[in-house]
């Protein structure tokens, strides 16, 4: 879209394609059920900004001008925290290039909180914190399910890095854990299960850290998956999660959202067709929908997107089939030309995404409408990089 | 990175990661090699900046300050405008909701061509024209390998579009076509017959229409695969290519260039390791590396991509395994722990990506080197969005 349009777009059918739209009713709808979800529990709330990368959709996810946040990047830090959100946690293991610039913006008064998985990273740590004169807010990061960073449970790192932060004079915050392996799950009871496991992991980890004297007084556990279908977080003290806010065709093939949940979408043209092979060609291409293919491991494949009206209702069994840079290809899962509407030259579409935060990640700005309208009633900018 | 660092940055080890890296003299080879082998035809060079985005890249590539250019989106058509580059080949299909913008970009002095592939289009680019008092130029696209939009070469639709488009006023620039498929190649002879295949498709439907009395003045054709490898342009008088410039591992896979030619990497940093399973944890996830998988379908799987040293020397076998937002995880091949080298928290690695347009898009910036360095010599601008 260029700058004229942008500014003077009343409704989708004005803008240049493709564009990305988000339904503010669904939106608010997936907040509130994450809201109830974790209202069954004594948990605080720091939802994961990577997603959105947005001031606006944060401060309508917590209901308030700020609150407690995660981030994925310093770049996110550095944007919430110039918008009032000071209680910041960078979930990304912190690495020595990255030390300048924590203590700059906790000098800058933003609470910020780093992680860590060794008794290396530890070290280095303690050794800036005394060069500086400084000292940082620490948790250890606690690998709950193999997936991905962490120190293992019964691992006997836990307890060195714990005795190496205290004794460097470092204010440890407590263990953090996040059961990414949870979208990985084929059914909810795994789903319960994979909650339970993260829960556990975490929670034993504080036990074993405070058995040893050491102060543990959070534990942050979370994804959304696991956020939403948890029965038990005994000692828990906070919840993040990130995709709830949007939902896509990932968490639908879950069960974690329904499809017709999913609050973002990417708003596509017609371009052409190819009629004997039933191919409708769009504009919305990998660069519009991102290359993550997230239902490629579920057992429903929703290629590179599924297909909505302009009014955001769903074409049965019409998706994106493959995508080049800026072209997409739509056709009927069945390959069924005679179940594919006629959708001429120019017809503007709705794609839903695989992943929301791959998908909103390739654009600028949101353009945000109500449920089943197409009329623009705000723009909210994005941000993006390191 | 943040602002403060990318400003004061001299040497790669000194940049926030993940950051872009572009090493100018693999660049200047990768364009000696593709004009070399262009060289052996008469034909002019419209090189694709989808791959780049960027002036400076750009303006290298054409040895010069500006020259014919292919763009794949209209934000590209207007920020290379702005840079002298006004001979331009819009070569996503034209639809009627992108009209306004061209007609501004052409009445600013812009030489913009756009495409279409049928009759419908056709009709529609003439109304438009009458309505305006104003026309086109335009090209019809042929479907020269199946892979997307186009007429079919035999299609009787070819004549009737030319036949409407010069009866309606419009300037009827040629005829374009990009063999997509030439990606899916598994070998140099199938990229030489696929070149042949997309020389003959072009070639004859011009031919078919110089027959009907239609002027066809220009063909258009290429993809830096069946640029390179071309036997035989008889009849064309331009060639596109775009991914050449960088070069990648899809490229590489294909035996279009090899991976020490690759000019693109993503810098990362070691933020962890998980010992037991032979993984080194990063700072480079599917946002800095794109979520392109392209060379899953290659003879050898490259992962999210291949490890280099600082230095941009590969480290062989290490690979990206795996990858979520902001976490990449690095592993030896054959899952050969005693095959991994010690890196250390905090080193610093470059990886070579799967598909240089997708994760080039990840990016704001590329931090120029040269050669075996990683002196920070410039600092290029890309841009993004439509």
């Amino acid at each position: 879209m260029d700058d004229s349009s942008k500014n003077t777009a009343h409704s989708l059918s004005d803008l240049e394609t493709p564009a990305l739209v988000l339904d503010q009713n669904r939106m608010a709808q997936n907040v509130d059920r994450m809201r109830a979800s974790l209202a069954r529990f004594d948990v605080a709330f720091r939802p994961h900004v990577k997603t959105s990368k947005s001031i606006q959709v944060t401060r309508s996810t917590l209901g308030q001008a700020s609150g407690p946040i995660t981030v994925s990047t310093l770049k996110e830090a550095e944007y919430f925290s110039a918008s009032g959100f000071t209680d910041i946690l960078y979930a990304v293991g912190i690495v020595p290039g990255k030390f300048d610039h924590v203590i700059r913006l906790r000098r800058q008064g933003v609470k910020l909180t780093v992680i860590l998985d060794s008794l290396e990273m530890a070290q280095a740590l303690c050794g800036k914190a005394r060069q500086e004169n400084t000292r940082f807010d620490v948790m250890i990061e606690i690998d709950s399910d193999g997936h991905r960073s962490g120190v293992v449970p019964d691992s006997p790192q836990l307890l060195d890095i714990g005795r190496c932060l205290v004794a460097g004079g470092q204010y440890l915050a407590g263990v953090v854990t996040h059961a990414g392996n949870s979208y990985n799950c084929r059914s909810i009871p795994a789903i319960r299960q994979m909650a339970q496991q993260e829960r556990d992991a975490a929670v034993g980890c504080a036990d074993r850290l405070r058995a040893a004297g050491i102060a543990c007084p959070t534990v942050s556990i979370g994804s959304t998956p696991t956020a939403m279908f948890a029965d038990n977080l005994d000692g828990v003290s906070e919840v993040r999660a990130g995709v709830f806010v949007f939902g896509d065709l990932v968490m639908a093939g879950l069960g974690v959202c329904r499809q017709q949940d999913i609050a973002l979408s990417v708003l596509t043209t017609v371009i052409g067709h190819q009629k004997e092979k039933g191919w409708i060609i769009t504009d919305a291409g990998w660069m519009a929908m991102s290359r993550d293919r997230g239902t490629s491991k579920q057992a429903v494949d929703q290629g590179y997107g599924l297909i909505c009206g302009l009014d955001g209702e769903l074409l049965p069994d019409m998706l994106v089939v493959d995508a080049n840079q800026e072209h997409g290809v739509i056709a009927h899962r069945f390959g069924d030309p005679a179940q594919t509407p006629a959708l001429p030259i120019g017809t503007m579409l709705r794609i839903l995404p695989n992943h929301a935060c791959a998908t909103g990640a390739q654009h600028s700005r949101y353009h945000v409408v109500n449920r089943n309208s197409s009329d623009i009633v705000e723009i909210w900018e994005r941000f993006r990089g390191w």
